[in-house]
């Protein structure tokens, strides 16, 4: 006799938009003084305020952005947030709220969203910001999200990517490269599958480049590390398309150019076995691998000593210039012109 | 020999995604004060103020809420901008920026992506709402548009569905159900074409209609209205997806009943013409037809005298006790139960 697999499953159509909307929003609770009304009106009110209010907004569509293949949903909706929050900590800001559209072909039951939600709330809580609003929908292929992010920050803490001066130190967080392997090595676990759904993945040698991929964390700890040190960064911005394409982005905007250091670039142990075993160059994957979710911000040179060796930041290079223009000094001392080639979602696809 | 129809034709994949965003936003200019910094950071920054924010977002998906082969792109732009600002106009709200995000399959060339943005365009100016940021990607099939509004309201003067009291005026701005009439004249038009392609339609009896689909204006003006008249509402909604299920949002969040009045509705003479060759009930039409953007409040009744026999509005009901349910009265006096049968995304599709 046929089982019938789909006893759980509640399909979307049943439940409507409003029912989905309660039943997905009973879960969240509000964190934030700053949040008067959330969902429910036609509009969220957020409360006055002496700072300023930033806004950030990113789309996730499946087929380009994410793979549901080895995506689960939960991390699917984690991440979301985490690239929004990402752009709000880039300005030094505090991330307060965010509201969070999805769309799903009716492929995806009620429990599918569930999981997805499940993630959203979960970095809700984790971030202490508040779903203020949304809207949800169905699609005519596949899941997409697009979430915006508000946060608020006191107009003389504001670092944009137009700041920077010559000398500057260029600092960035954590390490890079990992974010962009870990999809390395889903993807050949996705064709290993299709040839052999039997195979059992013995992933135990790139648990951290995975967790990048499907679990990144936004660098909200970054402001308060900098405070305690007394540091305000020249500029900053969030490493999502990859190193090179965010420190042209720097660059442009403060007028200025770079030199990075080839040895310096923070790589961690799992990122350069998997490389040499992918057959990649550790130093293009930092460059280019996209996804990392650190930031990279400029000090003033003054600040050295009280970055070095802080055991969360790196210290890759300086600022120069305009003129000299943006180069990787590389471990043989040679000068070599950056270039960007950062993940280009536009032309990827 | 075969002429090259695509000459002026550029694609998206040449530009790259900075490209397409630098190509699209110089054409926008910030009108706000609270516009620190739009496009071109992490975020965008607003200033402080004393008054209290409102955001609310809204997605728009090809295929589901739109249909290209009617829907010009300019329009639809305008549309999707429309839609969002409709939700700050009915917390009583000045709408004064947006992030619009896209994603597009690469059918569409950059010269579509521009006809879409000059819709964003003339409804950012007409509206005198700033572009602040947003997102531009690939689809992998039609194209979508996901809209934040931000705006800025006195805490005094936010309205919530929640406040609508028993006696209170159930009041309507402009008039209902010309958006879904539109709809059906464009559907049908969309049948002869594919029948007869070389068939001229004559519109010229709908065009009321057609630009109510088509190029929807969001109730900026009511709140002016409102205040000149002294009147500020109990409750309030804006109408996107039809009269019932409006009202039924706010007697449920004001946890009371209602009576509207048939005879009381609305309706443009293209309206009732329409509704007679299309066989539809008037009635029908104005409490579940959707997408007219006008707005839906409550006044105390003691406003009657300010409000009735202005032109901009129509009183066409009253609140009433919870317990008495929410009724239609019809011009026979007959009382019947008001259903919600507005238009619900995730059950049509």
């Amino acid at each position: 006799m046929l089982e019938d697999k789909n006893t759980q499953k509640t399909s979307l159509a049943d439940l409507g938009e409003f029912g989905l909307i309660n039943h997905i929003t009973k879960y969240f609770t509000i964190e934030n003084a700053s949040t008067v009304t959330g969902i429910g009106d036609d509009a969220a009110v957020l409360d006055a305020s002496k700072k300023q209010t930033l806004v950030t907004t990113d789309l996730l569509i499946e087929g380009v952005h994410f793979d549901l293949s080895y995506m689960p949903l939960k991390h699917l909706g984690y991440k979301a947030v985490m690239v929004n929050l990402s752009d709000v900590y880039a300005m030094n800001g505090t991330a307060e709220q965010i509201t969070v559209s999805i769309a799903v072909s009716n492929r995806f039951p009620l429990e599918a969203i569930e999981e997805l939600y499940s993630g959203i709330q979960l970095a809700c809580e984790t971030y202490k910001v508040d779903l203020v609003g949304g809207d949800t929908t169905s699609s005519t292929k596949g899941i997409l999200i697009s979430v915006t992010a508000i946060g608020k920050v006191e107009k003389e803490d504001i670092v944009l990517r137009s700041g920077a001066k010559e000398t500057d130190l260029i600092v960035v967080s954590g390490d890079l490269g990992a974010a962009y392997l870990g999809l390395q090595v889903l993807e050949r676990e996705k064709q290993v599958f299709n040839v052999d759904p039997n195979n059992q993945p013995d992933l135990d040698s790139y648990t951290y480049l995975i967790e990048r991929q499907l679990k990144p964390e936004a660098r909200r700890d970054v402001a308060g590390f900098l405070k305690e040190l007394a540091i305000k960064p020249t500029a900053m911005i969030d490493i999502s398309d990859g190193l090179s394409s965010e420190i042209m982005h720097i660059c442009s905007q403060s007028k200025v150019g770079c030199k990075i250091y080839e040895e310096k670039l923070p790589l961690d142990p799992q990122v350069i076995s998997a490389c040499e075993e992918f057959n990649l160059d550790s130093t293009m994957v930092a460059l280019s691998g996209g996804e990392d979710y650190e930031l990279l911000f400029t000090v003033p040179i003054a600040d050295f000593e009280a970055i070095k060796g802080n055991p969360n930041f790196s210290i890759i290079g300086h600022i120069t210039a305009e003129n000299q223009g943006l180069n990787l000094v590389t471990r043989a001392s040679q000068e070599i012109e950056l270039k960007a080639q950062g993940w280009n979602s536009v032309k990827e696809a």
